[in-house]
């Protein structure tokens, strides 16, 4: 079975402008045999955090020979440096601006390094577009086999932002709201819980400071809080309750998630990134 | 020439998530020589009906071989089945809520099976999100070759509901507005109707009850009633009025067709779909 | 390395209603090997011209081998001719609306053919989807080897607009606003102006007339009018300025742009394609 090199793209693109088919054409003109994925070029204008997010959800279901190429760059023509990061779940292409804190802090980091060699990035290159000139080259080339120490200097030091920490004590733990997708759904930093039957087992997804470990309890006994409304109990499923209800349970990634069956939740409950929620229990 | 596998995917996902990309991950891992169409990730969420519209203006344009993969899902996690569908026309993968309801009212059923067994599933399968756990990985199996009936056992009773029925005397079909796409062009379910020369003959998309045979018109004598608006003739092309005006045409999949040249008819007349229409003639 | 036919789609079709993947369903029947890349589906429906600007931005990035599929085409069904053009920088599929000045003003003409033999068609040709029926079966030959001739007529007279013109004086140059993009960006027709060490030299993208040969100025000392505000100077890049500041730049395309750092000009300022930009400088 052939399988060809395999490049995923996130940007804040856009879809309009044909800047994207822009990257494909440099890709292709590379490496024309790579399958290229859009994973989203709607990400936020500038929102790292949302880019962030998007990816630490998809990244595990894709094959670890994957090149993702992630163009969020709000410090485009600045002196932030373009990185490569390897990990044993795949590699990643992008501005060095913390957009891959998420998979830093899951993956083992094998290798960083600055896209740095001219040979790797277009003849010319502008002050306004690296996603063009820098970022797309370096990925086609990465999935075409150039070894990894021939873009450039390792990089020591890539620029983080914490992820999320929760606060916990058993019977209560507090977190915020991460993320509100196109259905409505509001996905929290509570997570991963994991159904053991009945009960939900807390597996963070990231590493915590002073969480106690085994945070197990029962779903039927859990109450969500957030902006003063009270949610009970967590359902397995979004067709526990009735259409047009409100209800919490846990989303595809594992995390406690805030939702209106076949409705909108965020627009219902009023809820965006970093509004605080609890999660308690008996 | 190869001939890679041929996956189209429709969704009510949107692109802005990371959802689809993470099911082409999932198929890619599975079958990476896949070839993957994006056909719409706009349905309106939930909208099975839309869903079903869309697939059936698109799947004839498709080789045989081709996989379909549908996931507007309002019942994931309910006990609603996931399906798969082979017919001389191509394969369809989805859950069993009727969006293959147009494709088995017009073409032969070969098998239906449902997508049961955990070998042909991610491993781990979430309440919430079957198009990533079950219907990617069903598709991509079935792309990749894996037999019909080690997927789970025949299904004897797919779900559907009633396709479009049009009332007929000779001089006057009734139907109603099945879709208003893109441009505002309003589609209804009054068709197939074939050109023969300057005469209009309808050839019914769907089996239909009590519609007399052998329909046939002239298209300069037609009149299409909706909202209380009077629209004639029916007209070959938009370029046979002038820009801005409102006219009847019959549309690319052979329906009648209200539309604006250059201009948008859904927004003008204030039609939506489950609207009444009447054509009427001399 | 296998290089597969690679063809590029442009339309206004929206990505809603399942028009682009009956589109390419259509090629992938023909040339089962295609590689296939959207450029845009969100082209404002029928405009032309601003399908011609996405156009000259991207296609010198793909290899010379594409075939650029354009199918924004308000006279459907009119008797505008279907045609390809020829050039040493890659092959057009398109109608004969004008959409292709841009590249005719640019690239050497090889050949114009009109798509009229039917064995290129689909066997049943719509009045209202020629891009199902005529242009996507026109590029799908044409990216699997079928010879130019075969298609159809020489085409002598392809239609086109005229290109932006400048008008200057040494010390100020005269355009117009092309295009605002997804981040609001305002892209001028005053380019390509290429970056000297300071200064800034212009060497006009499309022919003109009566320019002044050797344009060239300090960016320090030049300032950008438009709709009664005055920009000054011209940066290299977004980050010269604070964040929410306005700032005229050059773009991607080496076109003189105006923009607010991580926020949207076109809002900003309330500019749209056509509005008269001036840059003079001392």
């Amino acid at each position: 079975m052939d399988k060809r090199p395999l490049i995923t793209i996130t940007t804040d693109f856009g879809i309009a402008d044909g800047y994207v088919g822009t990257m494909k054409g440099v890709i292709l003109d590379i490496v024309p045999q790579a399958q290229l994925v859009d994973i989203s070029h709607h990400i936020s204008p500038q929102d790292v955090r949302q880019a962030a997010y998007v990816l630490y959800t998809m990244y595990p279901f894709f094959p670890p020979r994957t090149v993702h190429l992630v163009v969020v760059d709000p410090g485009v023509g600045s002196a932030r440096r373009p990185i490569a990061l390897r990990t044993p779940a795949g590699a990643f292409v992008a501005p060095d601006n913390g957009v891959l804190s998420y998979i830093m802090a899951r993956e083992r980091v094998e290798a960083v390094v600055e896209l740095a060699d001219p040979r790797f990035q277009l003849p010319q290159v502008s002050h306004t577009f690296h996603g063009r000139d820098i970022f797309a080259p370096g990925a086609a080339h990465l999935a075409a086999g150039v070894a990894w120490d021939a873009f450039g200097p390792a990089v020591a030091d890539p620029m983080t932002f914490p992820t999320p920490q929760l606060e916990g004590t058993p019977g209560r733990i507090r977190g915020e709201v991460l993320h509100a997708d196109h259905f409505g759904n509001v996905i929290t930093s509570i997570g991963v819980l994991v159904w053991e039957g009945e009960t939900l087992r807390l597996a963070p997804a990231f590493p915590q400071g002073g969480l106690p470990r085994d945070l197990s309890f029962s779903a039927a006994a859990a109450t969500v809080e957030v902006k003063g409304q009270r949610i009970a109990p967590v359902h397995p499923t979004y067709a526990a309750v009735e259409r047009d209800a409100v209800l919490a349970l846990i989303g595809s990634e594992g995390h406690l998630e805030i939702a209106v069956r076949e409705g909108n939740a965020a627009r219902r409950l009023d809820l965006a990134p970093g509004d605080p929620v609890t999660l308690t229990w008996d």
